[in-house]
């Protein structure tokens, strides 16, 4: 499980299927935290990182060809280097953490999604976030493209209307009862999506 | 560890410290085998695929910073597509595969080079090598830069000579008592280095 990290910040990851608004609400969250004055600091997976960037490149290369097993150990080597050099650190300084996707997209597309042993996933996830601890899990709970009329344009997107279906399924079962998870139904004012959002981050204690 | 392969292949890896002659061996070897007339097919690692090819670039880049998990992950990923699409199949094909640098290269530079948990390495080995056995390993028993002139030049060969010692002496810990690992002591005489080579793929079963 690797060595568990003391430090003052929270770490917040954002889950959820394509198309659900994911990335409207992370930029609401973005504007509201910093009205709070709130010391937030943003990043996204696979990425975060300059090796992070090149990795993402051929993630979202539909020119490669790559197995399964493959696009995991991308994604979580994208993961180790984003985790150790950004998420760590900003953990240390004590801020609050915001994840564009983390373990729970891996363990939700690669195994869920593609089939992976779900065993195997998680012990490659834990390798990968060298340690740290996920303080709360925002996922927002809608079908895969229900907030979207944007058609498909990546890997991820050409796999199918199956494959999300599974996903969203593997989400829901990943975290069921699990106390990280807030189960965020999206509505169709954004704004009531992005209330919820920071209601989940007060009653976690994440914001005061 | 993975799904077993049944196949009338053989996999035979070439290891060896940095300068120590190992491309030169592999060259004269694959003349020998073709000299015989055996169906081979020869392969590197990282690389050996487009997405391996890509990856390798990454792992070469001096300016791009990682640590030494992320660097693991990536050869892991490079790994598993060379394998899947290139050493499964023509296994499957009866043919002798030959690849320069494989499972034992990764404990012995990232573990005892880099000092990673072996543990974690060779899980990471197994799960990247989807269940293939190797046949025969070709360790080119020498030390580092035993037998080259040229310079320092990528990530690996800067890493210093303390870490190249380290993954020497790994070498021989992984090897020892090992059945397939052949150790090959290198001779000021290349052919000589090379009819040991091709001794140990008799002496293995490899070619009649």
């Amino acid at each position: 499980m690797g060595t568990k990290y003391a430090h003052n910040g929270k770490l917040v990851t954002f889950e959820g299927c394509e198309g659900v608004g994911k990335s409207t609400q992370i930029r609401l969250l973005e504007q509201k935290l910093g009205e709070l004055g709130i010391d937030a600091l943003f990043t996204r997976e696979p990425g975060g990182t300059e090796v992070g960037e090149r990795i993402r490149e051929l993630l979202k290369d539909e020119s490669l060809e790559m197995c399964a097993e493959t696009e995991l150990l991308l994604f979580e080597a994208a993961r180790s280097e984003n985790t150790r050099r950004v998420i760590i650190p900003a953990l240390e300084a004590g801020k609050v953490v915001i994840v564009d996707r983390y373990v729970d997209s891996t363990t939700a597309y690669q195994s869920f999604g593609r089939g992976l042993d779900r065993g195997e996933v998680e012990r490659l996830n834990d390798y990968a976030t060298h340690g740290v601890r996920i303080d709360l899990t925002i996922f927002l709970d809608a079908p895969p493209f229900a907030n979207t009329r944007r058609s498909a344009s990546d890997r991820m997107e050409l796999a199918g209307r199956e494959f999300h279906d599974r996903v969203f399924a593997g989400y829901r079962e990943i975290g069921a009862g699990r106390d990280r998870f807030a189960f965020i139904r999206t509505e169709e004012d954004k704004e009531k999506t992005a209330e919820a959002v920071l209601g989940a981050l007060r009653s976690h204690g994440i914001i005061g």
